[in-house]
């Protein structure tokens, strides 16, 4: 990732999109010949390429999470990989080449950022300041423009491009919350930031403030710290999914 | 800046905040100190700090644009600081210590990084794709959502939230334009950016489409490759200023 970000600096933007295609393809490609070489009945599902359909065990993979600032030269992106086993997430890994962070989560055993254990904040709405993370999709720029407008008196938003990268941030206490309104492949952003997130104390649901299964597209997510959960799940009806 | 920056990865959001100023002050001061020691007559305007009032010669410093940013933990933010010469920027240094860049200019001698000369990109408003950065300030975001939302069509917008990161991508040909809203202290974020950007190619004028002194309160900043400078000055006119 970091190889062809750095030789593609002096692109063009047309030029970049295709390296970032590139890119992509060729890292889901080498997670399919290695989940091949290691487990044979897997399958995997990623965002450029997938491998066999019926297995109790999926590999869902977003090989570059931040396409938008990769192409654009900034900072802000990662490799996000989840072991799902019926639907559930049971191994996550968001891998930050800019930090050099790796962060790790095993069900019921807690997440990690190299070697260190995570905790959510204890933040509620209220006190969120810049904490807040709002995903602008273009299909859903006014319905969320109306969501900013009303999180305005109580919060402060920012959209830094990339859901995985500010899922960790959730995770490690950084951030309080995300609301993503992906859903075309988007159990391929959240997957393994689902774990992370929740083996860290936080709480991660669909646009509902439902459970959803993390092996087929999602109806969103809503990432938080899990304290004020509740509270943004009826904001997001409110102006999200009026 | 970095040093605190890393120190302060597991602070709470408040004591965040008083690093983010404890450092501006202590960056801005020991600028302070080192023009003393060598250009005894010339006065510093800081974002935290100035010192001596009329002077031909005034360095004018951003110790963090992009704090919001810092405190974040999102590394996207950079040091500014120009030598302007009876309002006229004469010598910018912007430094991306996330990626080790050092981005200068000396008026009439081009702009480098790392030693690399920059150029902006030849790209039309039409062509913008992903380029273009709009800084979302509180006050504006009313205004500034009409912006985005006519811009929508032909460009989609991003803000990374520094206006001078920013800047300096569009003097290497990364990004095309920037609408930046801000006026008080705003020359100490665009006094840098504004000679490595013409220097690089591009053009910097007010949010009128005028030229402006960089020694003192400014009424904003677009800051382009040049190209389409004109045709964003009349969507500024109508979308942010009507």
């Amino acid at each position: 990732m970091i190889q062809y970000y750095q030789s593609s600096m002096n692109l063009a933007y047309k030029e970049d999109k295709t390296v970032v295609t590139e890119v992509d393809k060729k890292i889901n490609h080498y997670l399919i010949e290695k989940v091949k070489e290691t487990y044979q009945s897997h399958a995997v599902l990623g965002e450029e390429e997938s491998f066999r359909q019926n297995s109790d065990y999926i590999w869902v993979c977003d090989p570059i999470d931040g396409t938008g600032m990769y192409v654009n030269h900034i900072p802000v992106f990662v490799f996000s990989l989840a072991l799902v086993y019926q639907g559930e997430p049971i191994v996550g890994v968001v891998y930050n080449p800019n930090e050099d962070k790796m962060y790790t989560a095993i069900k019921d055993e807690g997440s990690y950022c190299n070697d260190i254990r995570l905790f959510v904040n204890n933040k509620k709405l209220r006190d969120l300041g810049y904490k807040t993370n709002i995903e602008l999709f273009n299909n859903d720029i006014i319905d969320e423009v109306s969501l900013i407008h009303d999180l305005k008196p109580i919060s402060k938003i920012s959209s830094i491009g990339s859901v995985a990268r500010s899922g960790v941030a959730i995770a490690e206490g950084h951030f309080s919350c995300d609301v993503f309104p992906g859903t075309e492949h988007g159990n391929c952003d959240i997957a393994a930031v689902s774990l992370i997130v929740q083996e860290a104390g936080g709480k991660v649901t669909d646009l509902y403030g439902e459970e959803q299964r993390y092996d087929r597209d999602i109806k969103g997510a809503i990432i938080s710290n899990g304290i004020s959960h509740d509270q943004i799940v009826k904001l997001v009806k409110k102006y999200i999914l009026k």
